[in-house]
Formats: C-alpha cells, structure tokens, sequence
C-alpha cells in the first residue's frame, strides 16, 4: 500500500475489506467473496487433492480406471423460468461439470430438499424434467434421497446434484491448461441464463424476449475435441460469476493474463438491453449453456469449425487470447481503443441465479 | 373391504387417506407418506433399475467394474446437538448406506446450502467434524459445492452427501434377501439418535444423558461379513422411521412377515424415559449408529460373537425371526405373550431429525 499523507485525524483511507463472522449472501457469488469462503473456511479442512485442484469436477482413480465426480447445489428463484427449471439446471449443470474436465456424463444421483407446501403438481413438472433432460443426454439418474422441511425453512425446493462421469482415454482439461499464445473461443451468446431470471423476477417485462440457455453440452464438447485431436488446454462452462469470474480463475490458475476483444463477444441485444435498464455488465452474468474453450492458435479454425456446425455452438466466437504478461490478470480491450480490467466481483450481481 | 350395513344416508365409513394438493411435512418422514410420494411423484419419472430398487445404495456398471452410489440430504434441525453435528450426520450416513449394499466406501462429494446469516464459526466447526469423520473412516472428500440464501430462505445449514464406493467381490446385500428361517440381528440400542435431537429440541431435560449414536459402521459390517463368510441376507441401518419402518420395507421387499421380540429389543433407559414421556415408540425413532443384519440361523452364533467383538457392536442382540406366513407384516411379541402389529407409520413422529 502506498502511504498517502493527509492531514486531519481519521482521514487516512482505508482499504476497503468486505469482514464479517457470517456468511452473508455474497459468500454464494462465485466471486472474490465465494473465494475467501473456499479459501478461509472450508479448504483448511477438506484436504484431498482432487478436490484442491478446483476444477468443474474431480478425477479420482477407482477400481483401476479414474472417474469424474462433481457436485452441485441449486437454489435457483424462481423454480420455472422460461427455457427451463431448477430440475433441467439440476442436470445439465452437473453434466456440463463433468464434460469441462473431459469426461463422459454417466450417472447422475439428486437430493431434493422440499419446503412444505410446495404444490405436488410443481414437483411432478420438474421431477419429470429432470428425468427428461437425463434421457435426452443418455445419463441414468440411479439414485435420490428426498427431506421436507417446514414451511418457511426453505424456498420451495433445493436440488443437489452429483455426476459420475468416465473417460475414454488420457485427455483431461483442467484450468491450469492456458498457455501463452493460445486462443479464448465462447460457444454462443453470453447472459442469456443470469438475465433471464432476474427478468421474471424482478418483472422487467423482457420475459417474452429472454430465455435461459440451459442445455447439455457434452455433445458439443465431444464434437469440439474431435475436430482439434484433443488439443484443448482449458474448458470451462462460466455459471456464476459469469465469463469474467470464470477467466479470472482460469488466469490465475494458469498463471496467464487473458486479454478479451469488447466487440467479439457476443450479447444478444435483449440481454443487452436487460443489462443495461439494471446496470449490469453480461461478462458478470451467469451462463448455463455456453462454455469457454482456451485452444492453442494453430488449431482454432478447426475448433471453431466444429463448434459451429453444432447446433449449441452455431454462434460460437473467437473473442479474446492468452499473453505471457501481466499473470493472474483478465482485461478487455474496448470499442474505442482503450482498455479495463476485468476484475472478480466482490459479490453479486444476481443472488440465487442457479 | 367388507361391506358394512348401515342406516342412514352418508354413514358409510370412509377409508382413512391423507390427500393433498401440496407437500406435507410427513412426506418426508420416511413412513407410509414417504413411500408415496415416492411412488406417485418420482419413481413414474424416474425409471433407472437401479434406483427402483431402493437400496441404501445403487449398484451400477462402470469401467468393467460395478460401483455402489449413495447420496442423501440433511437437514437436521438442531445443527449440533449431544454427539454430533449436521456434518458428521451427513459423512456418516452416507458411509452406512455404502455399507449396507456391501460396498468399500472410497469418496464422498458434499454440497452445501447455507442461509445467509450462519455464524462462520459454526460452519467451520461442521466443515472441520465432517473432515475428521472421512479422515478417520479412510474416505476423502473429493468435490463440493456451496450455495448461500436469503435470511428466512433455509434453516442455518443443509448438507447433501454423495458417496462412491467399490466392492472386493461378489458380494451384495439387497432388501430383497430375507428367507424363511432367518434371524434378525441389531448391532446395538435403538432410539438413541432421535431421542437426542427431539430432547434437545423440545428442552426436555434429558440432555446430559442421550447422545447420537451416529458412527460410521462399515468396519463393523466388514467384521460381521468375515465371521460369516458373507452368507449375510439383508442389511439395513435404521434412519428415517427407525426400525419398525425399516423391517417394513424388508418384509414388502423379501415378500416374508417378521416376527419380534418384545423383550430382546435393545432400549437405553434414557431413550426409553423419553420416549415415554413424550408418547413415542422407540421402533419407530431414527438410528444412526446401528444396523439391522439379517442371516441365516446357522450363521447366529458367529455373526453375534462378531458384531461384539466390534466396539461399535457390543450390545448386539438377536431380535427376531423371518417367517414364510404374513409376508409383508412385521410384527411384535409382547412381553406377556401377545402379539402387535408394528405397521409403518403414515407420517412422522419426529420431523427433521436427520
């Protein structure tokens, strides 16, 4: 910290800490806030390896092959949006986890904690969901376990979601991939998932114009990796948090800087419009059905090819590269020529999106 | 039904149901409610044989091997309590329910669901019991998520476990495996973790005297499986509806009845004041500490001397017998010679207890 003189007692600028002894709703953002949770209060304990590396999922050898497992938690508010519910996010989130480390989705188990009066017929529509979206995406939900607590000690309903994925060779992406030189791809349009909700929420009335991007993109991720023979150094799916907490990450897991190109990313205008009534930046906003590819340069032609003849990734765009300098570092550079840092966000811009 | 004669127009008497438009807190207790709502709103959707064969456990293929999966939420109320806590809850059930198919419990995947305003220092103490608990029952904490709500939107903390195991053989242990002749074997004292969350709950007074049995029990499985050479026919740890529902759902499952005895049914005299206190019979209170182990007469006598060599099975006794006659039913031979039926309950004696 630079010393800054100043006169007067009291006037000395302090820097601004975010101390608290609860967790408070920020701690659930995905951003600087969820970090220092990670970071302070739960990694002190849970010591494995696996889980240490922080990836979508972890990989742990089993019966003399490695398996990937991941976990998630929903919360989402409200239950059904338009182009899901908390069930369909339920499953593709856990199934995108698992095709963000290479892995084959195989099996999916669901805990479901329900708040009394939650009208059955609202269950009946997302338990059926859920079973549809597994199907489509040729996973088997093998096992579940179902709690019900009293009215006002939930919000309606909590699923929690773990994927059993395998692999078919040695390919295993992790976010420590990023190289110097290296090429930043997105599969389509960024913010459609985070806008969507806080529009019916907040009643924004872009309902009609807005709906999440939830969707399995295993199949997506497979096409991709053909194309390019596994040369694929980072994939990441930016659920909360948005593009810029998932980039950060990656940056500073890779010890890289990432310089992404304003105008190349891609917003569909009502998300746009959406982000611009609330005052929000859609590189913060969550994702569902988009995933970020880091891809050495000799291959992206190829690698974009792929996405694109897909139809999740008909949209897919180059937006941004890796560089050598400024190491842990994310910043666009913008339309006029100048640029800013992308940094994580303290807290959040949307609670409860997912 | 026997038709009755009556006199009088509406006089007929009306079959009992319990029908509701909406969720009650009684779908989650683990009795007849709970049943149906697994039948009416999730096994229609979700059809994977391996989920509807309602194990503690799913056996699945994998990687030409098999695995057992588990998951399980919690959602005790209070966090901690004489014992233990949510977290140590959640490693162990989990564990248990690995146990019970015959599986080597290997990896656990945790998710959290924390309402914004929990002090930071009881989360750490959960975090760091769940830790201890894996570490000492030879399990790592592999993967995790965390998810924070609005004040009012949870109850402090909820804890959703996933657990992956393998097996050494051939080995597996089924609801299904009861067989005329067998003997019902419990592993120690009943009632003793319900009792403990309902003393403290209700502040009867009985603090200083109960405590949570909950313990990880597969080392004590795994010695009851060497003394008998695995000829074991079903395990089952008793949680949610206790034993009483337990053996329930093992008499439906074998198609056999199941005859107690009263009198050789391990009871604490704590759990026992209790549960008299409050109206309460202990075959329905939730364990979390024990097993039921069903084997063949010719087995009894080592199984015993197994199970009380364990320190986790001291206080293993010999509760009951399967017979061919009133498959289905599970009843009680009372201390003077009479017999009742121990059907399972509708709804709940204890809510939230695990």
């Amino acid at each position: 910290m630079t010393a800054i003189s100043v006169s007067g007692a009291g006037a000395v600028c302090p820097t601004p800490t975010i101390e608290s002894e609860r967790v408070l709703l920020g701690h659930g953002s995905g951003g600087k806030l969820s970090a220092a949770l990670l970071r302070d209060h739960i990694l002190p304990w849970f010591t494995s390896p696996a889980l240490r590396e922080l990836g979508d999922a972890a990989v742990v050898p089993i019966s003399g092959a490695e398996l990937a497992l991941s976990t998630d938690a929903f919360v989402v508010s409200p239950l059904e949006f338009p182009g899901g519910d908390i069930g369909v996010l339920a499953v593709h989130g856990t199934l995108n986890d698992l095709a963000m480390v290479g892995a084959d989705p195989r099996y999916i188990t669901v805990g479901f904690v329900i708040e009394e009066g939650l009208p059955l017929a609202t269950l009946d529509r997302i338990v059926a969901s859920m079973a549809r979206s597994a199907e489509r995406a040729g996973v088997a939900i093998v096992a579940g376990d179902t709690k019900v607590v009293e009215r006002g000690k939930a919000d309606g309903l909590f699923i929690t979601t773990t994927g059993i994925g395998t692999f078919d060779g040695t390919f295993r992406a992790a976010p420590t991939g990023a190289r110097d030189g290296d090429v930043v791809l997105v599969s389509g349009p960024v913010g459609a998932h985070g806008m969507t909700i806080m529009s019916v929420r907040e009643g924004l009335g872009f309902e009609t114009e807005l709906i999440s991007d939830t969707a399995a993109l295993h199949p997506l991720v497979r096409q991709l990796r053909q194309a390019v023979a596994d040369d694929v150094h980072v994939m990441r799916d930016p659920t909360r948090g948005g593009v810029a907490s998932a980039l950060n990450e990656i940056a500073a897991a890779s010890r890289v800087g990432i310089e992404l190109d304003e105008q190349a990313i891609p917003v569909d205008p009502p998300v746009f419009a959406a982000c611009e009534v609330l005052g929000l930046d859609p590189l913060y906003v969550a994702n569902e059905g988009i995933f970020l590819a880091i891809v050495p340069a000799s291959v992206v032609d190829s690698a974009l090819a792929a996405l694109r003849a897909h139809p999740l990734g008909t949209r897919s765009r180059k937006i941004g590269r890796v560089t050598g300098a400024n190491a842990g570092t994310v910043w666009v550079r913008t339309a006029i020529g100048g640029t800013r840092v992308v940094d994580m966000l303290p807290g959040d811009q949307l609670p409860r999106i997912c």
